[in-house]
């Protein structure tokens, strides 16, 4: 793929390490965040350039990718839009697809391809960012109507850092979603939480094998960003909760 | 440690593991099962001698390790204790200790030691044995009574394969294992179900995250003999499957 002018807005574990992982494929990485946030990047190599005002940073751009929380990604999504040139592709890396695809439709951003890269670890921040957590695992792109020229540029950018495109409708991306990644995220904190809870279960917590942390270690994602994910999910990660609270009540 | 006679019975995952560990570390390891397992772990180095009947095998040895399904080894409890020497440590590596333990106690069995080792994988069968799998873990043994030699020395035996021991109460060893271990095995089984009854959310499995992976991992554990051990510690397992409830309700 030819060299990309980039802008990546939120440079926290997944916007910070898409943001090195661009730069280490040659793209040109601009970044936005907060002036801690964006000078630790700076530092750390994973964009260029000076620090400016968000309208600033996208401008010029040809993919601004949205990496912030999700209540935050629809805010910054119509800011982007207004601030950026008509060519410009956006895309999201937020982990629900239908309301930011809707945000989208209302804006009338032709240009705009919902995005969820199936990659991630239970930490946060840019200081838990690495470039190479993209390579070989799924991207999910959520087209919709007459945006194949923007679909086809996404998808060249993000098999440029490792990633499977695999085009997927909204609805049915937020359905699985629910039951493979935020359905699992409540076991692993409800299943810490009742050990924590029983006053003998948690005096033996060290004693647990592999098999109690791999089903736990979730449970040390941050809470906050995955509170606004439930909510933003919820018709979903309901029906998610019911499936699994049906298969445990016949006890396999 | 010096090289003692052990006869484990029951070769499979952990008695199999067991064997390779113990003749790793210089003992005198005979083992029992089927004709089919016992040729295995003939064949693979794990024990030695000729194969003979449950009673010839547990002649002259210092330590029995019980080491068949939960059920099984309540019947061969009995059997070993009427043909062992009465000098003869008997102990287990079964995942409920209430059970075995009573049954120990009514069989006035003053050298019988209670054990559970935390380790293991999802597979089973002698063909998924490891002689490591006890390195740096937990061995948990359960004393009662006056038994104190029998512990030291099952204790050592443990040590000499690697594990910590950890002396625990019957009722507190399953109280701890049904939050740290059964539970989570309820909820693999679970969550597993949950994505193969969805028709939207199996279609996409293949996008699963690791963390969706290691917790489902579990699931591959044999179910029959999971079934056996989870029905054993019913009780314990109902109270963590409430105290899950409860915090799985309150949503964190």
């Amino acid at each position: 793929m030819k060299r990309s002018k980039v802008t990546v807005v939120g440079l926290g574990l997944i916007g910070g390490s898409l943001a090195r992982a661009l730069r280490r494929a040659g793209h040109d990485v601009r970044g936005y965040d907060r002036p801690r946030i964006w000078a630790q990047a700076r530092t750390a190599g994973a964009i260029t350039g000076r620090r400016e005002s968000l309208e600033a940073s996208v401008r010029d751009a040809e993919f601004v990718v949205l990496a912030a929380p999700p209540a935050a990604n629809l805010v910054l999504l119509r800011r982007v839009a207004e601030a950026a040139d008509k060519e410009t592709v956006i895309t999201d890396v937020g982990s629900v697809k239908g309301p930011i695809c809707r945000a989208a439709a209302r804006l009338h951003l032709r240009e705009f391809v919902g995005g969820h890269p199936m990659a991630g670890t239970e930490g946060s921040g840019f200081q838990a960012s690495s470039p190479g957590i993209f390579r070989g695992r799924a991207w999910i792109l959520t087209p919709q109507g007459r945006n194949g020229r923007s679909v086809a540029k996404v998808s060249a950018l993000v098999r440029s850092v490792g990633g499977r495109v695999a085009l997927l409708d909204p609805s049915d991306h937020d359905r699985a979603v629910a039951f493979l990644s935020h359905l699992p995220q409540l076991l692993a904190w409800s299943l810490a939480g009742a050990v924590r809870d029983d006053k003998v279960a948690r005096r033996y917590l060290s004693f647990a094998g592999p098999g109690f942390k791999d089903m736990t270690r979730l449970a040390q994602s941050p809470r906050g960003l995955w509170r606004e994910i439930l909510r933003e999910n919820r018709y979903e990660v309901e029906r998610a909760l019911r499936a699994f609270t049906r298969v445990l009540r016949f006890r396999p």
